[in-house]
């Protein structure tokens, strides 16, 4: 049997300052940075849950609202919230802090999955991630409907057979 | 009348050098940085297509195929597909050669949404994107329900109201 | 009266991966960098404390034992012990974790003390930090000699007045 | 018996621009970039005296005084102080040099302490740094007494039997 | 007989923003940042030509005309003129764009030449560089100037025996 | 009367450590990354001698020759070598240490010109440049020359002009 592992067990907290170079002309964070940030947390996330290397396999749709100032601390935290063979999703969620207002707002929310890798970048098997809370439980569940949507958005497979996917756009 | 621009005058190459800190430990390019890259080639495309400052909105679903080795070329050509008022769709391919072998193999495909703003970060209308070849075209068609895919997986549409995405999902 | 703030408030947990540009010819992180992270992580603490700009006034002995490999998940937990009108002292941890064995150890722990300056860059006065725990008390009353070794260590204080420190090294 | 080499030999002046990354939002450069130019300088110095890798073993207290500008010139000198079987004391002097005033003032100064290790990472000895000037004669006999609050900070020596140090704090 | 190919197979378009730690004070494009990207694209080129890992053997004289500003977009464009045994001349053409006013502007032209080497780091026969248009054919024929004074100035050849380089200082 | 200053008080040493993202896949330093630092020592010298913004102006053909290793000890050291109204030319030598077997060799040898501006970008002049040695005499000497090379080889100068540059391709 697989063995199991609990989600919180992958949980990372990130903590950068925003530094002239990221920022755009407008003082801004820019989003490629965003991202390679993202990237940095969920990829840890996932290395603690499999042991493993691993790699990005997808990301999905991100969207950027509010502009992040230069001299903000952006937190990033990733959690693993389902884990399919060898690969996992991770759910980011990401802060901006303003430090004279004090003041914190939720900045982003994305989902990455990646795939653990022997050391000749071979696909291995991943522990069973656990959820323990309801909130845990909502993005394990919800995990099948992203993966469905990743498949057909990667053409590999038909939007009709996407079941889980199919509810969604239909009245009643 | 809005001013319209062939989207071709918004073509741009970017090409990289894969170098030592762009590596995860298997010495492949990560995917945080790859997403950076292609960041930063999109809003090249969008700054030529509005010539104005231009804030990522949004990245659409990115899948992650091959390894791509340390000291590898990685070229990004970007384009606007289609503009929005305010916004601009732009259209990435990306390529990763092996100099050694001298194959070239497409690696990576997405669409990032930009915003363009004035000086005060408030966003300002961009020309009309004019599509000229039959592939500039399609990309042109299919900018809508890429767009309705964004806007619910946003929450700002109701799936059921997302007439050209809802096609997708029936039978007949 | 100066306004009052849990020590708690200002807790920060920093996550970093070991890249190649951090790393000496035997693939271990530099302790340069690993300094550069601290200072950042306490900088951050200091700026939740105060809501202030800070700039880094000094930092105490540090020693690094276990080198920490490239690839290695570092991480940072830092908050304030103590403030001093417009001073504050951080205390930082350090943990190393290793992927594949899945083993985290201490690696280094270290003071640093930040004072707050307004936009012209003078120090300016920042709220009292209040410990609650039996730990936050213990390192928010042994600040007093560590702060006095450093006005020792400076020059500003003969060690002869060091009061509190005088006592460490009298035999009865 | 062992190697004998003068300490001017592991001379080594490093000259550096600071950059806009380097910069906190008053636009001075930031502590933590600071400690990693002197551990880099520091860390030649002790590779010239030993010809070995070298990993830093501890830093002894900085202190900051004036902030350094966006734009100045940092200069840096490093020359070993001494060696004790396997490691070496580094001091690091380091200035500030405002160009359009040409004015160059004392930033700060600071003891590093590095370990030569071989290509396994085992510590391994190193010549015996001699001092030739007065000056050097100086910093070489101090060495003894940071050596010794290096161990008592690192709680590896108790502060009674620190015979040098406790010097310090008696009145006659 | 040794392979031969086109030159325009090697043509590289690199496009880069200008980004804060790139700039002076003035906040323009460092020349030496410059320099760092042209050799990058030149490289490019070389090892497109060659399938081979390659060195810069040297650059020939480049000016800097007008400064390049903070957030503006740098296009560089690279192709091999000719080849010698292991030896390639690479050409490459810099344009800075403004993005508010859309007018792109020459910036600068260099000559770089490479050495492509094998796993060792031994010279190794490149293939044959063969011009096809007539801009090509002018840049190949004049390579032979410009290689004689390369040699010239690297002291490896008699200013009087560097005919084709005389030529250009006789009156008739 | 223009101001005089001796050369010698531009002379700049800068001491570089060769880190993984320095280097090509053999492992040694790109000439890219070297030209940027030639660039930063060169201008610091430049600005030494001016106390001025300055901005590069001009490269002389560099040729590279061996390869330097990862982990080597890069030393440049740079002066003013003359000045003409606004511009100087600066002159720099390179080193590289191997740090295991104690070799320095002479890497390079450049000469770039740099240009001092006011706030606004304007060209200022510059106080006269003093050799005081015979070593600083020849290259106060030879920079006439270099200078006439410059100009012929930008198109600023015909050759037939080039009166001091001439007689090196006559016979008697």
């Amino acid at each position: 049997m697989r063995k199991q592992k609990p989600v919180s067990e992958s949980f990372v907290r990130m903590t950068e300052l925003v530094l002239p170079n990221d920022t755009n002309t407008l003082n801004n964070l820019m989003g490629g940075r965003m991202m390679h940030l993202m990237d940095v947390a969920a990829a840890i996330s996932a290395q603690r849950h499999s042991n493993r290397i691993v790699v990005t396999a997808s990301v999905d749709n991100v969207s950027f609202r509010e502009g992040i100032k230069l001299g903000s601390v952006v937190t990033l935290e990733a959690q693993v919230t389902r884990s399919f063979s060898s690969s996992m999703e991770v759910h980011i969620d990401v802060w901006a802090e303003d430090i004279p207002s004090g003041t914190k707002i939720k900045s982003n929310e994305a989902f990455f999955t990646f795939v653990a890798v022997d050391q000749s970048g071979r696909p291995i098997d991943v522990p069973e991630a656990v959820p323990e809370t309801a909130a845990e439980s909502r993005l394990y569940d919800d995990a099948l409907r992203r993966r469905q949507l990743r498949l057909v958005l990667a053409g590999r497979l038909k939007p009709q057979e996407a079941t889980e996917l199919k509810a969604l756009f239909e009245l009643d």
